[in-house]
């Protein structure tokens, strides 16, 4: 049996400003920062080790990663980047207020924008500012691999070759994983261990610093998962994510 | 022509204390923190970039490079950690004050153990509690490997097999290195890049916080060397290590 935690990042400033983030590459508030060592506590407390951890390129998930190892004294294990554990691109709406456009566009456009699998959001122009095209973190891909917005559909198309081909054959080989990413990066996990449809995808929601353990057999399949902590505190953070969206 | 960038850690809360530390896991001070962030800052208004960093398994090189990098934007940059970029181990004097050691022995044998390039301090015992082999960051080596003291030619023996295979190919490759590791892990690499005696060798410091820059040929030998930012306060702060072992 293999145990593998995922673990979305603390509180982020435009999580907190309820804007649209995807790639852009804001930093954690202080409730983030102290929702990530509270992972990091919980993780210790309940005794979990790992061999090596993976997360995105984005500082919020990468410094949630850095707050939990540090209170785990773990501070010296491996750690693989990859864009591919990314936020999903949020297209022409990152940086905009969620509620602002559900005043504007209606509840049910947002709904669509933040949920639907496979309708992407508007997508940014290449030459917008707010395009990552150029950014140094992504000069080893190619132009039309930085997308210019996502649906979790695309996410998913993105995220599966990082786990077949690096996570998998890590947890096969005997390694104790933790990966620190988002929402829906980690939506997209989810969304392929449990062999969740397109149409129920829509209502999960993960919440902010609270570690999801996922039991996996020998073939990877789920045996069951939970969240670590306080199942009602669990559960509640998912709702207020799903809430978000509304005007 | 490559760079290299060497960073001994800041200010240790045993620095502070003026204790020997060696392999002992503390932690860096406000003032360590202050000077690893102006390290990053320093760096980054000289627009220096990296593609990997090498450091220590020890928390106050890994934070003074997490400080760096996030100084410089770059959170997201592949790090890997050895044992082999660790602190000298000190033996039976980790955790002891200098100038204590200094009254009761004299400030000669002090030097010596400081310095000496091949007379180790006093052994620790393997059942010490201070004794690093049953720490779980050293669980893949042979207990042997984890030193019970070390003089600085033991060090440079293990620390020259990673420059070597790990850090030197990377460096030819064409990628752009920085190391954040210890006084004496970097005293080593800077033996051996310099070429310096093991007479000589014993003269030289390292400062807390301030990049050391390698500008190296296509062999890999140093074409010079320099201390970013205020060349006064870097040979002060050496000077100031210097001084340490004094009654």
């Amino acid at each position: 049996m293999h145990k593998l935690v995922l673990i979305r990042h603390g509180e982020s400033t435009w999580n907190l400003e309820n804007r649209f983030t995807g790639w852009t590459d804001v930093d954690l508030t202080e409730t983030g920062i102290e929702q990530a060592k509270n992972a990091g506590r919980l993780l210790k407390a309940e005794g979990y080790e790992f061999d090596l951890a993976y997360t995105s390129v984005l500082k919020r998930a990468t410094r949630t990663l850095w707050h939990c190892l540090d209170e785990m004294d773990r501070t010296w294990l491996p750690v693989e980047h990859s864009w591919r554990l990314n936020e999903r691109h949020y297209g022409a709406l990152q940086g905009l207020n969620k509620a602002d456009m559900a005043k504007q566009y209606g509840d049910a456009q947002v709904l669509v924008w933040r949920r639907s699998y496979d309708t992407p959001p508007p997508a940014l122009e290449p030459t917008d500012p707010r395009c990552e095209r150029g950014d140094i973190r992504y000069a080893g891909l190619a132009p039309e691999q930085v997308p210019l917005t996502e649906c979790l559909k695309d996410t998913v198309a993105r995220v599966l070759p990082y786990w077949n081909e690096a996570i998998a054959p890590t947890i096969r080989s005997g390694k104790r994983v933790l990966i620190a990413a988002h929402g829906n990066s980690i939506r997209a996990l989810v969304k392929y261990l449990d062999g969740i449809s397109d149409q129920d995808i829509v209502g999960l929601n993960i919440p902010n610093g609270i570690p999801l353990v996922y039991e996996l057999d020998a073939e990877l399949k789920p045996l069951r998962s939970y969240y670590l902590g306080d199942a009602e505190a669990a559960a509640k953070a998912a709702a207020a994510v799903a809430a978000q969206g509304k005007a």
